[in-house]
């Protein structure tokens, strides 16, 4: 954050800039205006000058961009995503964001932290710390519903705290923090003392419970889902991040906001994670810039929700967000403001994509064998792990989680037969077993699930949200087996066995991440959802199926290596109804 | 700045507040809306809950305030003042605030600093900082013309960035910086180290050189006195304090900006220091409100710009400057918006005025008598100390201070006649003497004035700008040292003597601030003004026109004990043309 002395020479017009970018229409964030005839002037990493007179800081080796007619826009910044939670290798997913304007990720990193601990993170931090767009992180705090996922150590919070680069403590699921306050009381306390913010998850709170988690001094949410949600928000002085990516696509319900006489500067537009085709084929956050245009949004009141709105709420737009003198020089230049494809993309006054090339790719910076190695467990299962054995009734009642949609589960009992000691998959009633074990292979628990689809094999993921438990489901013991057993001689990844025929999508970076291309990372996904429509599996994104089993927050049955998780009632269940 | 979890309890109605505000109109600044019937929840120090259902939060000891048909507003911050530069003693100025709704005060504090230094400073952060609202302060950094004026210790810049109530540094002339890069750029580097803002002082600067001195993370400037100068600096992403207060009254000329389709969020109302007879008679930051909505401003908007648009600034919106869950209860009722009169006002969660009445008062800090013996020089004055010797020629030309208004002086040379070796006074072409001397009475300078219209007496200041000197302006020797022998005795004041019959306005506090009622203190400047009106004095304030001719930012001819100062070209300059 250390600005230097040239650029007040080059403002001065003592010295020439390193860029000059001539007589573009400047689109002002600051003002919500759109300035035509204004130069840029870029020196060292830092915006030196904005205004007219550009020419005279032209110099021998300045690079001179003519910008008529073109629109100069601030890099835009992703307020909210999980670089390690969307399968995408780190280096890929920088390669192809770079093409797209953004300049400045901020990125939850729990993922890694709860798998590898702070020595992992930090490997993950140093690459993409060393990368031409800028990555920021939040703090991430351990909520898992697992009890083997112990609370974060304190001196791991302080290390972090510390660092220039972490910006706040990362989304804390309210239904947590209203029941561990004085925990988070005192965690939160810590943040704002070195003056953090602190990241909101508030998907389904209203009214008073909204209000009080809000109190602890939370100050945004990526989880409204509707209008009236977002206006709840606001109202309560919550910045909203309206998602729009690899999770959910909220934007088109939030349109409405467009027409409303409010105050909508603490409206940001983030993705929340991109999918891997999306990035490959359409873009990034450019593409949801785009999509809030073409939904009626002013141009550059939607360039503020990815500018100026994210950077003042992180307590950064002294350094990012705008086209201002003393800014770092993220740059882009624009043809038109209704087709969101940059021209160039400077970030930090480096020129990073031009006349439409790209010029410039990611840094390969070398992750440790460690990072690769996160699953010590062998791959000794056989199916009669799998089995669930009970030696007392013919008929039983179990608990099944039942899919609502494809991220919301609901706890249902059911009576079923029990054969041979043993209760199996009905594939009848479209249920089938689920089976989360932990990474050294030391706790496992099987239940059922229900409304998946599947009438044969089994599918495995080590990519789980709020969790490092492997977790599998299957219409057979022996397929469970087999997608599991691969799955650790992987050392992660997302595996399909059926008859014991393996289609796979390694995730050999903590577990999580692939180490091949986003385009290689692409055709597996699609060969896995191939095999699996095959097989009956009725939703579109597997891995996000078997991801959120483990999710501590969203409502509201869940699955960890210790048995089932009731949200409502906030504890672990038996598979049995006593 | 740490919660209690008490403020959680009362949200999900498992604890009574303390108070409840009951079914009113809220001015959500969040959203720029008003929304009827809403209910605030105030427990300990903090807003706990805002919304709909505050009858579940009474309990037998809550104070229950039925707000149906009133507004409910949150207390104003004013984001600039000189509460050690307004000739207000300490104590009376905020028993004076209180009832006016301004709940948060943001100082500058350079001027004790500069009498006193840091253990002095100390003192008057200690006092301040015990009160029933809120005062922050900006560390202070040693501007002067002065020689004898020593920047600013690393160490004590040091300790301030690490004080929670200090937000920023403070007004750092824009000429200052510019010179003076190097030194700057490191304060500076190291104020964002801290997360702490940088106010701005650019006065007079346009294009290149404020870009140049925006590009250093100035981040504020109260200095715009036209339009366009405001919208210069808006678009450069400046904070611009419109000012009106005790200085300068420049809201009516802003007024334009009401019809202006751009964002405001930057623009925000301060005082930059309140004159006594106008805090005594009228109010204060609430009367700026009250004019900028009388000028047509939306009155949302215009709370806007005393409440969340300053705190937004100094990054401490998560606390203060809306009525949201989790900040501070600084709460105002209102009956009406076309009356900014505070039925209730409540900071901190305590109440400080109901229904009208004050009930709260200041809190007496005693102040040590260190603090009120800051002038070491004896009272030895003598009228030939004043004497301008001149042995060379019978026409001599001089340099003089000219008055353009108030506050704006230039440099004008005049040839005048030597007398018996002595250049004097010239009545007739209104020219005057004026002094300096430093606190010890070691160096002394004496120039001549123009254009204040003295015919006679001499007054003397030592509450002078940016500078710890003692200012004497008198048309007679005699007088002079009368006066300024008298301030010397006084430890600090206003004093005019004519004939030797003196008319004073002590101010003990550092030489700077009175010890006496805001009543007697504005009685005792009624008096000065008057007798100085009787001698010809031309000025409305003569203690501004005093103040300002040490001041190191506007232009541009000044004075300090060593010579003149002048400010186009950076240097001090003797009385005689060579």
């Amino acid at each position: 954050f250390s600005r230097s002395s040239n650029i007040v020479d080059v403002a001065l017009c003592k010295c020439p800039a390193d860029i000059v970018i001539l007589n573009g229409k400047l689109v002002n964030v600051n003002t919500k205006e759109i300035q035509d005839g204004v130069s840029v002037c870029i020196k060292d990493r830092w915006i030196a000058y904005v205004g007219d007179g550009g020419e005279k800081r032209i110099g021998d080796s300045t690079l001179v961009i003519d910008a008529k007619g073109s629109y100069i826009v601030p890099g835009f910044i992703d307020a909210h995503t999980h670089l390690a939670g969307q399968y995408i290798n780190p280096y890929e997913c920088i390669k192809y964001i770079i093409p797209t304007g953004t300049t400045t990720l901020i990125t939850e990193v729990l993922e890694p932290y709860m798998v590898s601990g702070i020595d992992g993170l930090k490997e993950l931090m140093q690459f993409f710390s060393n990368q031409p767009i800028k990555v920021f992180f939040l703090a991430p705090i351990n909520i898992s519903i697992s009890p083997l996922i112990k609370d974060m150590p304190e001196e791991d919070l302080s290390y972090l705290l510390k660092r220039e680069d972490v910006l706040g403590i990362g989304e804390s699921y309210w239904q947590e923090v209203l029941a561990k306050k004085d925990r988070f009381l005192n965690l939160f306390n810590k943040a704002f003392k070195s003056r953090k913010t602190l990241e909101g998850h508030s998907a389904g709170a209203k009214k008073e419970k909204l209000s009080a988690y809000v109190s602890f001094g939370i100050s945004s949410c990526h989880e409204p889902i509707k209008l009236d949600e977002v206006l709840e928000r606001l109202r309560l002085g919550v910045y909203v991040m309206i998602r729009e990516g690899g999770v959910r696509e909220d934007l088109k319900e939030m349109a409405k906001l467009k027409d409303m006489p409010i105050d909508k500067r603490k409206v940001i537009l983030v993705t929340d994670s991109i999918a891997p085709d999306f990035l490959l084929n359409h873009g990034y956050l450019n593409r949801v810039v785009q999509k809030a245009i073409d939904l009626g949004f002013d141009p550059v009141e939607a360039i503020q929700m990815v500018t100026i709105n994210p950077a003042q709420h992180f307590g950064i737009e002294d350094f990012i967000g705008s086209i201002s003198p003393g800014r770092e020089a993220d740059v882009l230049i624009l043809k038109d403001l209704k087709d969101i494809t940059p021209y160039y993309v400077i970030s930090r006054g480096n020129v990073l994509v031009k006349e439409g090339e790209v010029v410039a790719s990611a840094n390969l910076v070398k992750l440790s064998d460690k990072i690769k190695n996160t699953i010590p467990c062998k791959p000794k299962f056989k199916s009669d792990d799998f089995k669930v054995i009970c030696k007392r009734e013919k008929r039983v009642n179990i608990r099944v989680i039942e899919f609502v949609t494809e991220l919301v589960t609901k706890e249902l009992v059911v009576e079923v037969e029990v054969k041979k000691d043993e209760v199996r998959c009905d594939l009848e009633r479209d249920i089938v077993k689920v089976c989360a074990v932990d990474r050294k292979g030391e706790h496992l628990f099987v239940g059922f699930v229900k409304g998946l689809g599947i009438k044969k094999g089994a599918i495995s993921c080590s990519s789980v949200w709020d969790s490092t438990d492997l977790v599998v489901v299957g219409a057979n013991d022996e397929d469970m087996a087999s997608a599991l057993n691969r799955l650790i001689e992987l050392q992660g990844g997302v595996v399909v066995s059926i008859d014991k025929n393996l289609v796979e999508l390694p995730l050999p970076l903590y577990g999580l991440l692939p180490d091949c291309s986003l385009k290689e990372t692409v055709d597996k996904m699609h060969n896995i959802k191939s095999v699996l429509k095959d097989i009956g599996f009725k939703f579109e994104r597997p891995w996000l199926v078997l991801s959120i089993l483990t999710c501590a927050a969203i409502p509201f049955f869940r699955i960890c290596e210790s048995g089932y998780f009731n949200f409502k009632e906030n504890k672990i269940k038996d598979l049995f109804v006593k």
